[in-house]
């Protein structure tokens, strides 16, 4: 994927056969720190898959020994020397940032991310975020802000919204390391495989959602994260549209027929 | 329950001694699809039971091998013939399974799912919709929609309030059977009991609740399901409200009485 | 902690070495039923500590077999003799629980519930509403409000806001008991600790707490409960801004610092 005699890309990006796409943090000697150079590649490139119809499912994952250990800190600090003390540069990387995290979400197609290593920080809020998540029985999880006197704020808008909220306290006030195993005890990751095992299985779990209608996937997940925030009422007025809506569907015709009929579909919006 | 030469009910009903009454869906041989005309006996029979001063907690039982095995979907490719495609049935009908799912948790009177097979799609949100859930061990449980081409929008509704955020993506994106434990693990069922005991267990659990004061039970019911949807401030000026209510009432002096002289309580509101 | 010759008072408070302090519901003989008077305490001394800067972490324990009962219902029971029926002070007994619920979320501290033996009721309600909480293995917790004629409205708020839907709904309908292990599991409690240590574990936790920066600390325990109300989108508005002021502080420059040159940060907040 790089170009000989060129820095190689912070943001790894691959298509795989059958709409699956793999996106890969690139900074393995920076422990795929998120600088405002890789966030903007990353809010860059989902903008792009949004619009690719080619693509049905990503997967995130990351080069070197950890998965992503949150803003990069180095050069956070650098920025301390501006005229402003680093206001304007900090706020442009939170806001940056933010708007990754809500690409995900709004992204039309199912995020899974693959994690090894360390996910920390905005790392583990990029976990937090994701549709889905498959981790690595050595992976493991914090978010360590109050350690570098920081507190974990925007991650703490993802995982409050994953796991239970004592259990997203103790990850904020205490900063400790979680395992895999407890990462899937509260809700955080769905499943731990063997270790070097997470990215062929994120790779898997897509490649059978991507075998599936997209405009169904789409309609789905748009679906889902709209109803999160509405009253039970006002969820299911929207949700039984969107069921009227998928049920004039080609894709749902064709998927009704062929489970009668016993056979495999053939979904129209491959 | 049935007068001989006629089709038997699509809905069975049985009122207990002790005020437990157990609904059955009873289409066995079409594994319980819920039908229009099933949904809108389900309606009716909930909006009887709102009425009933007698009735103090619900079983919502399966008659033959599966729980629920959501929509029927060959009533639903009927209608395509329709002049609209369908469009004003599959309203029809997704209007009735939203009314019967927003019932349920609006009913005064607890209702218990006892679960055992298979319970899918639109079964599967009538156990995240119930209050409480015993389960067998061999039910499974999924939201099978995207393998038809329905994204399972409405049963998200429920599955989502019910269980963590992740959990209930993957059943939605996946498709895919969860066990009787990992119902539990994500607590989509409270119970999980041998082969062939949910509705018995489900009953005994019934039984317990309808000893308690009818009038504290219902009073509870509905406080819970409102304050969810306030702000803390709101939530506890309601509930406070709620708490002085109980306090002013007979079987809360009764109650308080009782257990400070080491009796059983007689309850007023039997 | 007590003066010869005067009844000892309902809560105790001990300030420890490095911020931590421990507040102790003391009315054993009565399992340290929530009397309005030890309500209007609790309420006072968190006031209290709201404002004291050298408190950086709150321990909340109990003294006696129990940690807390719930409300003192003889004295409940007592006003039932008042011209209103009590009316006038359940409501006062209400609305002081309430403010102390809120006032527990709303202290600039953390607070951490070291629960022995039981916790039912409103005493129940304490350790969903602390930030975190720390069980023996011999603990156990009940809303049990319909054994008596009262439902556990108000602890149904914190419960509710704790752990999954059905795991509460269970709790407060059935009123039956569930263990440490248990509470853990759905996620009532952080941490299971043996029998006897609870409140040392406890002391331990908030001690290395309380070694944080308390401002960052500060920021973020009201950031938490702040974006848990908002939408995805203000919640990240909201948190972002709280990132960058809190990387404008000087104990951010301290910790990045520290971090990058791998040393211990030196706090300014201590």
């Amino acid at each position: 994927m790089n170009v000989a005699n060129e820095a190689p890309p912070e943001l790894l990006r691959e298509d795989r056969p059958g709409g699956v796409t793999l996106l890969v943090l690139n900074r393995p000697e920076r422990r795929n720190g998120l600088s405002l150079a890789l966030l903007q590649a990353l809010r860059r490139t989902l903008a792009e898959i949004a619009q690719e119809r080619g693509v049905r499912a990503v997967v995130l994952a990351a080069s070197g020994p950890a998965f992503c250990a949150g803003h990069d800190l180095a050069e956070l600090r650098a920025h301390r020397a501006d005229a402003d003390g680093g206001r304007a540069f900090f706020r442009t990387v939170m806001d940056e940032c933010a708007s990754v995290m809500q690409a995900i979400v709004a992204l039309p197609q199912p995020v899974i991310a693959a994690v090894h290593g360390v996910a920390t920080a905005a790392g583990c809020q990029l976990v937090a975020t994701a549709d889905l998540a498959v981790a690595e029985e050595g992976a493991r999880f914090c978010t360590p802000g109050v350690a570098i006197g920081l507190f974990c704020a925007t991650p703490a808008v993802a995982l409050s919204r994953a796991v239970p909220r004592k259990a997203a306290m103790e990850m904020l006030l205490t900063g400790e390391m979680i395992d895999a195993a407890e990462a899937r005890r509260i809700g955080l990751v769905n499943r731990v495989v063997a270790q070097g095992a997470a990215r062929e299985e994120a790779i898997a779990l897509a490649q059978r959602i991507a075998a599936r209608s997209a405009f169904v996937i789409r309609l789905g997940k748009a679906a889902f994260h709209r109803q999160l925030g509405l009253d039970l009422a006002s969820a299911y007025s929207d949700a039984s549209s969107v069921m009227v809506e998928n049920l004039m569907a080609a894709d749902a015709a064709e998927g009704i027929d062929a489970f009668l009929e016993k056979r495999a579909p053939v979904w129209q919006d491959r």
